[in-house]
């Protein structure tokens, strides 16, 4: 049987938000994309994932059009909590940076990204099998067989790798072709759903001599917390009254007391850091966890990723619109110039906030030192605010003409 | 022989800077103190030490009326270049907080004091010997023999342990009534002094990825300069080629090239993190080196004696003009919010511009992300600038009536 030949501009590898994202710029631009993605859009739809949205991740949503529920249903916070000693100490992003995130899950983002590319009637095939990739250095093409059987290949003049951490794109680069840099930390997080009102308005970042604690909030009657735990913390030695103990001991205090409820959910969270350079490889660019992996400390992930994709669209467009390949080349080092300070910031929240195996009683004290200088300085938490909220970007977002 | 008793308010052990600024102080209101010091004053004004004055410490040495030398032959830092990729980046103290610190040899503090102090005719006994302290949990008692062999007793209602790293009066609180924190650092400095025209105008603080060097200045003549190295390294097997070349590999570059010249005196620099806490136990009061030791790379150990000293004053000023001993209370705590801020401070610089054996491609790539980080976001230089030139005090100079 004869593979189907499907030609179009740009494919795209993985319909995660990076990818959807993409296309979806791409076409406002009247860019031809063709989205190719071995989930299907219910398996992804279910996934459930956490997400804080920079204000700049928020704006590229709203204004491009994909949609305004994240302003409508999400939390708009202007601020954290590091939370020490038994203290709260709010760093407030609003009057230190004028800027704020949006509580708003990845799963939604998705979403709102599906449902917009099948109104403009975009071309995402969900549930494919069989995806290889060919002739990175020349014409990409992608063969893949559909959800009904039917075998295809995709020719593009560029392919772009948006999927995931463990992306098939990725593997076929060269290894003489690429460095990649892992960082392995010696702790996870165990995460759970609960039942139970909000314990916060915003995030708490809890630092104990017991270990980190992270509360977070999902709706009025759903909340999403997390502690820190070995990489090997089996869930099912996890009854609820072990893990509130363990909430109690790390977050509870000086009038402060978490609201507690049955345990929804409950999982442990991988912690590595990982980046793949350069994220272009002849007509191949990597984009989002495809590219890089972060802690979550820094609620990074997604953020980094739609930064990828604006880098990329801007290439993109710039291209199609002059034939100019100067913001492609220049792709790689302005998309990793943010994923090095994010995979700093991911690695400080971390290193700042979690007890490390084996730290002595000097590290503590120097850790309690650090959070200290921090909360006490204005500088500080604008350092730390304007790396949370999300930097201001180098490389402005250079549209040659008009977002349509 | 029977001792001679001294009878005086507050007794000092060492007239390093910490003693004797805080003897200064005391006499301007009018409180007598006795100075011991087992060194000659000679020796103490022979030992090079090298000084970056925040503008804390400079404002006391001038505002205090101990010398205006600082001001005329000291030099005003508005800045320090951070030097790293080959590229160097300035942190404009002046502009981001609107401070600056000035280059003074610590060697010429001690000159400026010991000469005032002999103007006002305090008591500063150097090259004592035996000296040995008692009862600190009530009238404290210092006895020493003096340079011609005759033996003294102080009688003191206070005794000040300003004696050094290696400090006598330290070690005399029982271990049960102490906490010590210790830090070691996997690599010293290698200093030099060289024979050669200033390099910069300012301090510079080369990462490379042959490790940390340090580009300072002294007279137009000789100059200061430092590399990291083993902390088992021989000085006696490095010439001046080898030197000179080591400093060439992690500093020259990009058109910028060290001026070269005679080293004419080498050492090795440990480098180690301490703190003693509490700072006070019964009548005795611990200021500067006695209680805490910070790595070079913050310049912070001379400054935090002189704050240490400054709380200090308050507390027995306080004390002395109205009998309350809550500033005196709460000296510890004062005093060690700022040694906590000063230890991660120093910690943070040390880990942020040296090579760490051992450390991954990731950490490296982690460590240029941070550098970049700071260097390119105007709140981290002012986090940077604001702890370099010395964090506003929490607790202001409090006078319970004014300096005479």
């Amino acid at each position: 049987m004869a593979r189907t030949t499907i030609t179009t501009q740009v494919a795209i590898m993985g319909a995660g938000p990076a990818g959807l994202m993409l296309s979806h710029l791409l076409a406002k631009q009247g860019i031809e994309s063709v989205v190719v993605e071995i989930r299907s859009r219910k398996e992804i739809q279910e996934t459930v994932r956490a997400g804080i949205l920079e204000h700049g991740t928020v704006n590229l949503l709203v204004d491009s059009g994909v949609s305004d529920r994240v302003l409508r249903e999400g939390d708009r916070h202007d601020g954290i909590e590091l939370r020490f000693n038994g203290e709260s100490h709010r760093i407030d992003f609003k009057d230190l940076v004028g800027e704020s995130v949006w509580l708003y899950p990845q799963t939604d983002v998705f979403a709102d990204l599906a449902a917009r590319r099948e109104t403009d009637g975009g071309d995402v095939r969900y549930s494919v099998t069989d995806t290889t990739v060919h002739d990175l250095e020349g014409k990409p093409k992608v063969w893949f067989t559909d959800a009904d059987g039917q075998e295809f290949e995709i020719q593009s003049d560029f392919l772009v790798g948006a999927d995931g951490s463990r992306s098939h794109c990725r593997r076929q680069v060269p290894e003489t072709a690429r460095t990649q840099y892992f960082h392995e930390y010696p702790f996870a997080w165990f995460g759970i759903l609960a039942e139970a009102p909000r314990s916060a308005d915003e995030l708490i970042y809890a630092n104990s001599q017991h270990g980190f604690a992270l509360i977070s909030q999902r709706t009025e009657t759903v909340q999403r917390m997390y502690f820190q735990c070995d990489p090997k913390e089996n869930v099912a030695e996890w009854d609820d009254e072990r893990i509130w103990s363990e909430f109690r001991k790390r977050v509870n205090g000086n009038g402060f007391e978490l609201k507690e409820g049955p345990v929804l959910e409950k999982m442990v969270l991988p912690f590595r850091s990982f980046v793949h350079t350069p994220m272009r490889h002849g007509n191949l660019f990597l984009a989002g966890d495809a590219a890089h992996t972060v802690p979550p400390t820094g609620a990074k992930g997604l953020n980094l990723a739609i930064h990828d994709v604006k880098m990329l669209f801007e290439g993109l467009d710039s291209f199609y619109a002059t034939g100019s390949t100067a913001l492609l080349d220049s792709y790689s080092d302005r998309a990793l110039d943010r994923v090095w300070k994010a995979q700093h910031f991911s690695y400080w929240m971390t290193s700042m906030l979690h007890t490390v195996p084996g730290a002595d009683d000097f590290d503590r004290a120097r850790q309690l030192g650090e959070l200290h200088s921090v909360v006490s300085s204005k500088h500080g938490m604008a350092y730390l605010a304007e790396s949370y909220t999300g930097w201001p970007t180098g490389n402005q977002f250079i549209l040659t003409h008009p977002l349509g």
